[in-house]
């Protein structure tokens, strides 16, 4: 109720006749546009700025809305200097010691929506509208964003505010159109480590001749996203107009990034939800949808997991969720086909950049190490893709997939993306794995019942992963493998001693491994 | 879910035998500890810090908790240097080059109990103190203060969960014992421009002989707090010791601050709820009592102004509140009177630093310019508090306060406040108000039958206030006085052109007053 409105700040007049000069502070603030004026600065004295306000900072006929930091060191700023934290200078377009205005700027226009939304309202299409807006023009501060992430988190959205806010976060960026009846794509709502079946689904569906343009991401709060593993085998940052080559000659990539600018205030919200590991259903919906949607994608088949360590633990709770996603998707003219998978542990055995590339290439060189689920998961999901097609009947993509990996045609086209993209001659026979080791060992005798998706993806990160590509965890047996006590069940690896050291003391306080009798394991409650 | 929790990071050890030269990085960041590494640096290299991750940085036998930055500039901090913001670096009390280590943090531990919060469970008593605990001492950003703040918003809190809160807050600060009975204090739960009571009620319940350490705050959200406006007779920046002097010789004070360390986690969760103008009842009961009890207060008289622009606007709300600050109050030994005020316009006739200083210096010397009804409301405040007094009995408190008043005792006892504290030399019979004005006049005849607290509140900040003292509005017509067209309803002052041109956009858009027939006045449906 005391939330103080106020209009938006004028444009160029009289009072901002006096100039700074631009400087680029080369701070790296995470998406948040940062103002730096120095306390003596005398524009700062005289405008009435406020601490942890708003400027406005005009220059090159644009303009930056920018939270204000203070600054008392010349070196930083000095007087009669604006600085710019890096993103926020490279939007303006200039070069250092460029004139620029400063104003005080109010806070943006669609607060008052958001305030409504903390006080419990429901808010309508417009509101999602000019809030998506805001955020992927960075009018937000970290505070706001927060603040939005918080307001919209568990029960507070109905679906019709999802498909709104759907809806806005495609708006406000780029759309692409392949100018094809089907362009087909996958998704994972995560969780599951070493779930890396993109890499093999991209391959074969595009092999079949779909059009299949990845959007795939870094790791947000797991050990290695789909674009940490392919960057094992290349380069993932390319320009957009390069990767709409690649897609249009090889009918897939592995690359996609915010480079395209594909539902940019997506990019913006992560930035606080990774911090916090916020991942409501609203959100989950309105990221994956908005995404895929502004990619051009027409056909989506998406892989929900359930488990007791998984995102989802039940199946009400998944069915829950696959409802609000075919809403929204309905709505949004996505043909969406949702798979409900078995996400009872990890998917194949390595996880972490390296390792998880490892397993995609065993499998695409259909080499006996191969591990079995990775292969199966990736051929079931990429047979439903291929049922897009409305020259294959119902039934029949699973055996056309199988074929086009046994034949090799699955690698081949892996290997042309990879050229494509740019190889970084990836040596899976001999992966650069982190030197640093450490084995854990069965304590007893029994049968493998349970392996925490948690504890596994907590202990490849703590060992460096994704940000160490050769760190990670092997895990040596999967649910339902006899072991006989001091059999190996996982090996750790790292590059830094006190990376080790943390996933050392991670191991010691919980274990990730339980063992038991054989009827103890659960049961695969899902369709497989 | 998905929440990653780790364990905390190992102290002292083997693989951070190598440090880096400390450096104060003289950028405020308002009260979130902020370090800077350069990205080039080894350690940064080395030790798999990610993007955004909190660091712990060790010298001295201290440590503190900080958000990572990465920098690429030497000029802000080389290779083979951390740098810490401003107040991150004071805390560990060396001087620059000092050698530091720096090791990743996890998380602080109670971002457990956050998560649980913000999927909607109840949390216990020690929950609350381990959050504030964290909070207090920093540990948390700006985003997951955002977070506490929004997941304890609104009904998420209940009256126990409120208390514990409480009781947290004050535990992770100082707690002063004045050794005496009886040690009062008045607050108000704001929103209402002009109502600097505190500023009558303290010379007078000091005068009357009881201990009276007001602790009063800076403006939030509104355009002047008792210590902005305190700040233009007297120094409000005092050393603790210093104020603690002149308490004991002068039964009061007008300036306690956060410097005495009294429930520094609210200081803290303020710099997040004041861009978000977030101001729940759990926060605001919370915030409150825990400052007072801090303080020694055992008495308090709680003003909980209501009215069509008040925080609260409807009598059922206030005794909603009410009752909340009556069963914590309770709880932690309190003794609390709450006074449910009229709260349907600016109190007084200034509204901003220098125009409220004159307004109290007026009721003070019995000047006959002297507004009314802050008089008269402060005379109910400081009754209520008399009657505190042992020896006073039920009711003689007003007729006591009003003889203090009168016979110049307050007076005399405010002029040895402000010696005390340090007089600024306010000349209020010629009070240095903003030379920029502009004149807001009746459109039509008829009596006023409404002002608005919000938008008087607006024009005054963005006119300057508090930041310039002498900017804000003086109110020529009350709630009743009859107007004819042309008369002029109220004065804006501002210092800056652009300050000024901010307040006329406001005053353009929609309308303060309200003009109409006498018998459409709201009845004062209050106490007093």
């Amino acid at each position: 109720m005391n939330q103080d409105f106020a209009p938006a700040p004028p444009g160029p007049s009289a009072h901002t006749a006096s100039h700074l000069a631009l400087r680029r502070v080369a701070i790296d603030t995470y998406r948040e546009n940062v103002a730096y004026l120095h306390r003596d600065c005398a524009i700062y004295r005289a405008e009435g700025f406020q601490a942890l306000s708003k400027v406005q900072v005009r220059t090159n006929g644009r303009h930056v809305v920018a939270t204000l930091n203070v600054v008392d060191d010349d070196r930083i700023v000095g007087c009669g200097e604006v600085g710019l934290s890096e993103d926020a200078f490279a939007q303006l377009g200039v070069v250092d010691g460029h004139p620029a205005f400063v104003d005080p700027a109010e806070p943006p226009a669609s607060m008052e929506a958001l305030f409504r939304k903390i006080n419990g309202e429901r808010l309508g299409r417009e509101d999602f509208h000019a809030i998506v807006r805001d955020i992927a023009q960075r009018h937000y501060s970290k505070i706001e964003l927060t603040a939005f992430v918080l307001a919209t988190n568990r029960g507070e959205m109905d679906r019709d505010e999802v498909h709104d806010l759907t809806e806005a976060m495609v708006a406000a960026g780029r759309r692409l159109d392949w100018r094809e009846p089907q362009v087909v794509d996958k998704h994972c709502i995560g969780g599951i480590p070493g779930n890396r079946t993109s890499m093999l689904v991209v391959p074969i569906v595009a092999a079949h001749g779909l059009l299949c343009p990845k959007t795939s991401s870094r790791a947000i709060t797991s050990p290695a996203g789909t674009a940490d593993t392919m960057e094992v085998l290349a380069n993932v940052e390319l320009p957009f107009d390069r990767l709409c080559d690649i897609v249009r000659q090889h009918r897939g990539c592995l690359a996609w990034g915010s480079t395209a600018d594909l539902s940019p205030a997506d990019d913006v919200l992560i930035s606080v939800e990774r911090p916090l590991s916020l991942d409501s259903p609203a959100q989950m919906v309105a990221s994956i949808l908005s995404k895929k949607i502004a990619a051009g994608s027409t056909h989506l088949v998406l892989d929900i997991p359930i488990g007791p360590t998984a995102k989802l633990r039940s199946m009400p709770e998944a069915q829950r969720l696959r409802r609000l996603f075919e809403y929204v998707a309905a709505r949004m003219g996505l043909s969406l086909d949702v798979v409900i998978t078995d996400g009872r542990q990890p998917v194949g055995f390595g996880i972490g950049p390296v390792l998880e590339a490892r397993d995609v290439m065993r499998v695409l060189e259909n080499d006996p190490r191969a591990p079995i689920d990775l292969r199966q998961k990736a051929l079931r999901l990429a047979g439903r893709l291929i049922e897009c097609d409305p020259d294959v009947r119902g039934g029949d993509g699973f055996g056309i997939a199988r074929d086009i990996l046994d034949s090799g045609r699955a690698l081949t086209r892996m290997q042309a993306i990879i050229e494509a993209q740019g190889s970084r001659h990836f040596d899976h026979q001999h992966p650069a794995l982190g030197e640093l080791t450490l084995e854990v060992k069965a304590d007893r005798s029994g049968v493998v019942t349970g392996i925490d998706n948690l504890q596994i993806a907590r202990i490849a990160r703590l060992a460096g992963a994704p940000k160490v590509q050769g760190a990670g965890v092997d895990l040596m047996r999967k649910l339902g493998d006899p072991v006989q006590s001091g059999d190996l069940l996982y090996r750790v690896h790292a590059a830094f001693a006190s990376d080790l050291a943390f996933a050392r003391q991670a191991i010691d306080r919980s274990t990730a491994y339980h063992l038991g009798q054989a009827d103890e394991l659960s049961h695969v409650f899902v369709e497989f």
